[in-house]
């Protein structure tokens, strides 16, 4: 097969899906990005994600609906308040846990790679500085890989299809330096689980105090932060 | 742990869901079911699985929405016609193959058992009498519970959830029978791709041709070719 190998990357509007993005396109891939409505109970993440898309150039951005909010269980969806100025060392998996979400994320990203004769797919899981959700770890990203050889019509006919994580090893601090280098511009991106009216950052939930700790000791501003808060779309 | 176990039972309005729920029923769970508008071009299997969960008794009936038909790739949810009179022995996977879809149902009830700490899934594929389709094999199902261990919060505290698909190994007659000894009136139920308006079977595609050999074989009257349509909501 000759030409140019698509993929099709999860794109939340957070630091960590642009990142990947960006490592997709400058492996030579042509993205396909899918950014999910699953019942989040704020839409800047996706007024992110379409900031994010036009930033690198990603033609074909498909957002598509899901409602894990009718599911419940987690604090994302509104089922649970957001926990604020948890202690870094909190034993446990937090309420910001969304039941299977990962595994509903891939599993649509699967079936539109197939669609698309797409055998790549990307996701911005990180295994180092998260907040210990199962659905982040290697183990987990290896066992959907042979999942979806047998789920598809693609993988009976022999193909396999590979789940590239390239953050899941690498400190938040490590994808923000990687990001920077690729010249990215972190100001497009939201990554608090509890903003205020018009996106600003709550700073206090799991989410804003692992990316200031991540830019503190990547030495590199948070042009959210210097900014003030969220750019205008 | 005593008490009532629960299971997730995916609901679609066929036949086949219709007896995988109420065998569970049979072995004492308590139902909790699942019904996924997908996209699917008609309503008719979504008033089925009201009807058949009615029927069934189950307090708990979750519609959830999720927009495949966004995707394509399939005839079940419009992007290509519905094949008529395709001859049974026609080689590889039909159209009405939906790109990931069991992987999507099985992520979103995994979703719902994990918050109603279920630990058992009931799913109504069949790879005897089917279409072809890969994510109804066993070996797909194994696959998805050695993910759903890993995909969790349960998973990480040491529970396993169990998929079970009583029908994976019967044929459509034995599944005709199994369902008649337990009482079920198929009536309740909906098959047909491409139905013509108020429900009615077209008789012509896949899931019609695979339901009147299974009744025939099985010496059974389909209820709903002897009353000559789909009854009444």
């Amino acid at each position: 097969m000759t030409g140019v190998r698509k993929a099709v990357v999860l794109l939340s509007g957070g630091l960590d899906s642009y990142t990947t993005a960006a490592i997709a396109a400058a492996e030579g891939f042509r993205l396909h990005a899918l950014t999910v409505r699953y019942g989040q109970v704020h839409d800047d993440e996706l007024a992110a994600a379409r900031r994010v898309a036009q930033a690198l150039g990603i033609r074909e951005h498909l957002e598509l609906g899901v409602d894990l909010a009718s599911i419940g269980g987690s604090a994302l969806t509104g089922s649970l308040p957001v926990p604020l100025d948890r202690p870094p060392d909190s034993p446990g998996i937090p309420v910001t846990y969304v039941p299977a979400r990962n595994t509903v994320l891939l599993a649509l990203a699967l079936g539109w790679a197939e669609v698309l004769d797409a055998r790549d797919l990307f996701v911005g899981v990180n295994a180092v500085d998260y907040s210990g959700y199962p659905d982040c770890r290697p183990e987990y990203i290896a066992a959907f890989e042979r999942l979806a050889a047998l789920a598809t019509r693609a993988g009976v006919e022999g193909a396999s299809f590979r789940v590239h994580a390239p953050l899941i090893a690498l400190g938040k601090a490590d994808i923000i330096r990687r990001g920077v280098a690729l010249g990215l511009d972190y100001g497009l991106t939201h990554s608090c689980y509890s903003p205020a009216a018009g996106g600003r950052p709550c700073g206090r939930c799991d989410s804003c105090r692992l990316r200031a700790l991540g830019f503190d000791e990547a030495g590199v501003p948070d042009p959210l932060r210097s900014a003030g808060g969220q750019p205008a779309p």
